[in-house]
């Protein structure tokens, strides 16, 4: 008889202890024996993920779905290097984050520990299978993953790599486990496992988000939309200002981190925003602004509150002109999703008052907001970014997927 | 018209604002008001908290809770010292926890940040109102209060006087808000307004706990139970297993890091346990063990699954013989609440093992479960304990009440 999903995740926790006391030789050796089954099995991969996209264009799924879904040999390459990559990150669990003696003499430490299972929901992509069971695994981890019904084979060949790689080296089998059931309710206990799952990250779209949000039991980490917004100050460097808001808006339209709101000063609007439009126009941009853009700006469509609310995701761009940086500021916070928020300034005093008044994940001095990234910031693969504050905030590495652990040794003191 | 819970708290989301950006002057001087304020108007306060206890009285609210509703001039002197020493420890907020340069040249850091606005759900005691507003406005935050019924009048005197200490230091009164309703639906409410509550910390038994987390949309922190275990090792120093047992069990039955359950070494039990039980019992506590225990104290009672599984919060204990450290360590992992667990041992191997292996808040080494507490940690006042792993972990003081910002300062970098 099949297991149940809450059957599964008991036996993934239980393989967590394992995990948690396996040292960083071993774990790098999983890592690395997962990444050569990978290329040892490139052909029985690429064989169950055409099952997945035969089955994918039956059902008529989306284009850029069915691109998410796919492998090839380059995609299978990046895989292996991803798991490579975070074998050679260092490992985060067993150091002492601060450490000090109580005046009886006990000796308190806090030592960064595992968080034990850690459950992983996704959409589409197969190499979430490894990209996130390698980060989950270096940091001492079991991990519950539970993909789409769209990539099950893809993943189930994936994930029983993963086992090898495990078994081969000792540790349960169970420290990567797969949900073999793609159904919604599968979800509902996933986020219902109390005392079983220290965590749920869910990485896809906003529905997937709020069935989650609404059903959650367990502790999540929200890795929420970026509806980014860039303020261009009076006092900014024009080139600057140019070249940052075109590469937030164009180099990479699809992704959370970029610009989906322009705020322009009212004082530089009328050189500012007719040249800037032009220049975003030339490049596929749809402009949508307010009254004095569009007076300023020919092609532009006049925005709505829903607008500026919302996260294009796309070559498409709101644009607001604002009398100070007050404005910007409140702006911002009434449509802010807390991701990654910019100010281009030469002003000192506008860019301490943007750093400290505005709540988000990042916020940002005359730079693009393209940077906010676990690659980019130096951290090595990261697991998502949260747009929470509790637990993580921004782009996501090894150390967020840990816990911390009260240590207290003592010779005999008990409490007067 | 009444405000809705909602509007409240959107007040003090608003006025979260104001405190994010409030120096660490301005904030001490609202501590050492509301302090003078509470000496000045205790008259006030006393007179209704009297309302509070005969209505009390009247609902035949039993005894325990009449104490702890109960304000005495010593008690209010108490919550005054509360104020006065949360103002004395250091400010988290806007400390650089960590930060470096990119090989773009971008400087990247993590400074410290409030959480933003913070809920407190919590029952009878009055002194909370004080005590959890001192902590979370020194850390910048703005705080929602949601008490008890039997409480009502005294929070609500309490509250204004916390209103008043921050209106007079130029602060908006919405940073301090007490919900003036007490019924099921405004902890509904409070748990579900996202985007408006960056966290809920609930304060109470595991009825409203339960609520809680059955209905939260925002991030919860859970303060859980304490079902603490002592493992006394066959090496243990006798002397030293008895008086930190006795220690962790009588010294205060009634709280969250008090012992339940006893777990002693086979090879041992013979000498320890009818030592151990009988000076236990001398003190006033049931004993409910295992066959072996039942077979060396006459006074014992069986112990059934229930009994191990079980909080006593009293002067009643668990015991359990095992054969050997792995069996006292899967006993721990099935019952433990993941709070404070400890062992007495004189060899190495058992402690280095028992501290890597078992999953809790805090692990202890030849002392007392009795001293996990955030003062006696040298943390300060403490908000709780927390037995979750995400975010916060064991005693949670200030920094607990904090988050994480990236800020980046460029001079015009864009993504390649």
């Amino acid at each position: 008889m099949k297991k149940s999903v809450t059957e599964l995740i008991y036996e993934a926790k239980q393989a967590s202890y394992s995990m948690a006391s396996s040292d960083t030789e071993t774990k790098n050796s999983v890592l690395q024996c997962a990444a050569e089954l990978i290329s040892q099995k490139a052909d029985y991969i690429l064989k169950a993920n055409r099952l997945d996209l035969e089955a994918a264009k039956d059902e008529g799924l989306g284009k850029t779905a069915i691109d998410r879904l796919k492998l090839t040999d380059e995609r299978l390459k990046s895989m292996q290097n991803g798991l490579l990559s975070v074998k050679n990150q260092p490992d985060p669990v067993g150091s002492t984050v601060e450490g000090w003696v109580l005046p009886n003499g006990l000796k308190v430490s806090r030592i960064r520990v595992p968080l034990g299972t850690v459950g992983i929901i996704y959409e589409n992509r197969p190499n979430v299978t490894s990209d996130a069971a390698a980060l989950c695994l270096k940091s001492g981890n079991a991990v519950v993953l539970r993909g789409s019904k769209s990539a099950i084979n893809s993943n189930t060949i994936i994930a029983e790599l993963l086992n090898q790689a495990l078994s081969e080296n000792g540790l349960p089998e169970a420290a990567v486990t797969l949900i073999d059931r793609t159904d919604h309710e599968s979800v509902r206990e996933m986020v219902s496992a109390s005392g079983l799952l220290d965590c749920v990250i869910p990485r896809g779209g906003q529905e997937l988000l709020k069935t989650i949000t609404a059903n959650a039991k367990v502790p999540i980490i929200v890795d929420g939309d970026g509806n980014c917004h860039i303020f261009v100050d009076e006092s900014a460097d024009f080139n600057m200002a140019k070249d940052i808001v075109i590469n937030a808006k164009v180099q990479r339209p699809g992704v959370c981190n970029a610009m989906e709101t322009l705020i322009v000063h009212e004082n530089i609007a009328d050189r500012f925003i007719p040249e800037i439009c032009d220049a975003l126009s030339g490049l596929g941009v749809e402009i949508l602004g307010d009254k004095i853009t569009c007076s300023l700006f020919s092609k532009c469509t006049l925005a709505t509150e829903e607008d500026y609310a919302t996260e294009f995701l796309d070559l498409k761009l709101s644009v607001k002109c604002v009398r100070n940086l007050d404005e910007a500021i409140s702006h911002i916070r009434r449509f802010s999703s807390g991701h990654s928020e910019a100010i281009i300034t030469s002003d000192l005093n506008s860019a301490e008052r943007f750093v400290n008044e505005v709540d988000a994940a990042a916020v940002l001095v005359n730079t693009s907001t393209r940077f906010v990234d676990g690659g980019e910031f130096g951290l090595g693969a990261e697991i998502g970014i949260s747009t929470q504050k509790l637990h993580a905030r921004g782009p996501m590495g090894l150390r967020d997927l840990t816990s911390i652990k009260y240590v207290v040794h003592g010779n005999g003191q008990i409490r007067k």
